[in-house]
């Protein structure tokens, strides 16, 4: 059997030569103001895309070509790891999803279809834990099944509020959505495993400085679920990174370094002040003269009884994500109860961390009535001492002194005040823990300083555990002939995003840089003097036989400048440039170029094929 | 380069080995009585479907591979034809349909999305004319750039009243379509052509016995359509085929050899009879002992003012066909008039002839009222003679003698009724022409009998002209400077349905027969006395030396009985089914046999690979 080389073209041949003049190319000179991201604009310039509403793109001929070589190295790596691929419909029939109560647990991101009678029983699917539940339901009854994996490669349709950034955010887009089934959490742990590596090499084969780090997972399915993040100004999620590399989590999950207690002089004592029409952080320390840092925040959440077992906690934005939230839910509630959260003033509440805490309690936040009821005071002014509530306390409000806060009394602030004199830190109505997020400064556990960075999600590994088998009834037979609810796991891939995040990650001012791996030609021949029949031979010939080599191969024949043509190749960024030109042949040369390098080779014609096959691995 | 055998695999690797207990194939016994024609029954049976709702159905692994195995043939002959493949999505503006006229053209069928207020602007591509068109507008402006032919294999949506067949008629199928820019009608010919001998191409790859046929092709854009079919009476479509074989089109368009003047002895004079309460060819026939092709069935049309030119002839049945109509209207007569519509008793009405004749009138059936106006009779006693409206006659009628027809007066009939002597063939408010469907007796124009076949429409291509282009303005200069709307072409395929047709024209009452090129597996291994060990290291050697050839090679390793595991293996429909036991081992023999043929070869373990080879023509 032939070797397969790295870059062996896994699209089918198209056996008229590929020709610029014959293909369909349409580079633009300006971009709409509203694509802000490098990919965007880059993908408009270079027509990859083009848009047909908001939040959904046709991809253009040299665009489709990326997708297609992503899908085929996302294919080819769920295969090597045992996974079956399949195809299900965005179609969907409703009542699945009310059995597992995702129905309210998606809200409006759910494209529904209404109207006619049968639609209204009908959704697009943003996702489909439903649909493979139901096969699982339907066809696997024992032990003896398991474990197996089922993925396709399919479209999904969510209801975005805010399309944005391009293909970074869109209502349609193209997933690979796995899903695997176990008899028990060991092998969930093996398939979950395999999925982890599978994705690394999936990542690093499409060319892309990606990170795995630990997220948020949700109450249910437990202790694992982790994001493929790459790191990029584009993006919309956070991570946090321990500088020394041991340590890598989406901001909502990251833990910290508890803070130490810093040596104080004196406790100051208590007291009031009157901060007439003064209620933000910022204004505060201005009129008082402190830092933010010195004050005590205290933000008011109302807690609703009920609901606490289905409303969730969101493993990532629930609609930025690559899968949606397990549980994400719209809290609805009934009977609340005040929560009054303490962090320290430059601190930012961590409601993921607040819900889990709390054991994925409903939250959200006190309107002013509850505000006013709670603290005797107006919206502003809130603060621990002798607040009749339940008080969760962040770890770093334990160690503050003499700091500034709420009185509990409309235009009044409390100055010199300190935990356990001021206000407990233990007792029944009283959580201490790590209730924010990590912030500059911070540093992991290994105490290694923590950076922040944006990125853009391009996978997600989940352990689902028994929610779906559970609401769905979908069960095996052991060994003993007993029941019990499939153990589950979910893997998720934006096929799309890879590609901005590839532009995100490799571009500078002239256009794109391809990586080998997933650009659309891997090889770029630029004729020039395209009227010279000397220079149009060689220039086929030379595509004739790199194709033959099994290489994706563009010829550029137009009859243009040699600057316009090197500007539309470094717009579209074709990782390997031939030039062809009258002047070269006369002096027996080719020159070859790498996109990512402003080095020009000069090569004789027997020379080129070999320096090609080097450059792409073959 | 390594030649690429007919069989090839174009599904990636799976590096596992391929083991039916590590697949998912859940065969089924039993299948739901609703499931009616043998595709349906064997797509469930065999495990290759799931039906997630009415018309929507998932795809499980072995159906999948089909699937794939479908658009790898599809994709290489469009790119050898120098099409160029890119992506569009099925959300769409709605804005877009209002521009070419097609939200009323395509009534319910369009999928509309509601509810939110982006959405009531988005509809689900049921096609995508608009859209390509909007693409075409916006980049392709002068006449260097045409001709192109752009296309996709992407998933529709559709609003099937009554989804039936399996996945013949769905409301989520994945289509092939193209379509093509030109700047003359001569190179839309050639293009037209083009896409026609790839279609050729595609279905005989696919093993499909299928007819290339005439078809409605509406009133725009002219005089070429051809539909695909595959004869089987699961179809829904019927065509009319010369015995000779020197013609085949679609009962709505077939044309047949006027039928000449039979010897008449004698007029009988006119004369009124009494037929109280007997209205129907069958009734009055019986009543009055005549034949039903002795008798003039005259049919009243409601012909609108207005609406002329949006009002189309439907070609192929608007939601059935794989491309809808172009121009398929539901009729809003503003003002009307009759037509009165004479056909033999025995023959029926072809409304697609009939609005062609009447250049694409809008026409649909008179109501009780204007047929009384128009009568002055009940309804059920129409007839030519004396009747003051627009008479269309059908050529088989002028060559009638002493017919029986209505008396255009309640409860009587008229006898002795003689064309010209009786009512006029010609003059301002007279047309004859053929505005009947071929029927059984008919010839073509060669004068060969004509057949009638039900059959399933698997591609169809259309000529279509201006409508898009004119309609969204995608116009192009030509070498003068002067601006011409592009002329268009477009070409369907129905992925699914070629699946279907292919069981439908394959199989037993074992199961499915594939065609080697669309199997999902081209080699079935049954290795028998799997728990001996000699019998599966010979096995797995195999599958790994078959695997290693380029083939999709499937082991049947399931600790079974033989005759458990044959039945499958007819089932699934394996072409080519290798045996290893433990008692031919004991022989040196392996079994050989081929699905469509109830011969078994025995042969040694060497002479396998080449026999293999030999039936896949490796």
């Amino acid at each position: 059997m032939r070797r397969r080389m790295v870059t062996d073209s896994v699209l089918p041949p198209r056996i008229p030569p590929m020709l610029w003049t014959e293909f369909f190319i349409p580079t633009l000179k300006e971009v709409p103001s509203d694509a802000v991201v490098p990919s965007h604009q880059l993908m408009l310039r270079a027509g990859l895309i083009r848009q047909v509403a908001a939040g959904s793109y046709s991809y253009l001929p040299l665009g489709f070509r990326v997708l297609q070589k992503v899908v085929a190295i996302v294919r080819e790596e769920m295969n090597r790891a045992g996974a079956i691929e399949l195809n299900m419909p965005a179609m969907q029939p409703i009542e699945w999803w009310e059995e597992t109560g995702r129905v309210a647990a998606m809200g409006p991101t759910l494209v529904r279809l209404v109207d006619q009678a049968w639609r209204r029983g009908t959704v697009l699917g943003p996702t489909h834990e439903e649909v493979i539940t139901e096969i699982a339901r339907a066809y696997l009854t024992s032990y003896k099944q398991l474990p197996v994996n089922l993925y396709q490669i399919q479209t999904k349709f969510r209801d975005e509020q805010r399309p944005k950034s391009g293909v970074l955010r869109t209502r349609e887009f193209l997933m690979k959505d796995a899903y695997s089934f176990h008899v028990d959490k060991a092998s969930l742990d093996e398939g979950y495993q395999k999925m982890y590596d599978a994705y690394c090499c999936i990542f690093s084969r499409c060319g892309l400085p990606y990170i795995a780090c630990e997220a948020e997972s949700g109450p249910i399915g437990g202790d694992a679920s982790h994001e493929f993040m790459v790191v990029t100004d584009a993006g919309e999620d956070y991570i946090a990174r321990a500088e020394d590399g041991s340590y890598a989590a989406n901001l909502e999950r990251a833990a910290m370094a508890p803070l130490s207690d810093a040596a104080c002089d004196r406790l100051e004592p208590l007291k009031e002040v009157h901060t007439p029409g003064v209620t933000s952080i910022e204004a505060v320390s201005k009129f008082l003269g402190c830092r933010p840092q010195d004050m005590i925040k205290t933000i008011l959440y109302a807690r609703s009884a009920g609901l606490e077992r289905s409303a969730g906690i969101s493993p990532a934005s629930g609609t930025a994500g690559i899968l949606p939230a397990p549980g994400a839910a719209g809290f609805q509630p009934a009977s609340t109860t005040a929560v009054a959260v303490l962090v320290r003033g430059d601190h930012e509440v961590n409601e993921s961390k607040l819900r889990r805490l709390l054991g994925g309690a409903a939250l959200e936040l006190a309107d002013p009535d509850l505000i006013r009821r709670t603290t005797n005071a107006e919206v502003g002014f809130a603060g621990p001492v002798g607040l009749n509530a339940q008080l969760v306390i962040d770890q770093a409000v334990t160690v503050m002194h003499n700091a500034v806060t709420g009185a509990n009394k409309t235009e009044y602030h409390l100055t010199g005040v300190n935990p356990t004199r001021d206000f407990a830190l233990d007792g029944s109505n009283v959580i201490v823990g790590d209730v924010r997020s990590a912030a500059p400064g911070d540093r992991s556990a290994s105490g290694s300083p923590l950076v922040f960075e944006k990125c853009i999600e391009v996978g997600h590994v989940f352990k689902l555990g028994t929610k779906y088998s559970a609401a769905m009834g979908a069960s095996f037979l052991d060994e003993h002939g007993k029941s019990h609810p499939m153990i589950m796991g979910c893997y998720g891939i934006g096929i799309n995003r890879i590609m901005a995040a590839a532009i995100e990650a490799g571009h500078d001012e002239n256009g794109i840089i391809w990586p080998i791996s997933i650009a659309p030609f891997t090889v770029l021949i630029a004729a020039l003097d395209t009227r010279e029949e000397q220079v149009m031979s060689v220039a086929r010939k030379l595509h004739d036989a790199l194709t033959a080599a099994g290489l994706d191969v563009l010829l550029d024949d137009r009859d243009a400048r040699p600057g316009f043509k090197f500007k539309d190749a470094d717009l579209i960024g074709i990782p390997i440039r031939i030039t062809v030109g009258k002047k070269g042949l006369a002096e027996g040369v080719l020159e070859l170029k790498e996109r990512r390098s402003p080095d020009v080779q000069k090569l004789s014609p027997d020379a080129i094929m070999p320096a090609v096959q080097g450059l792409v691995g073959g």
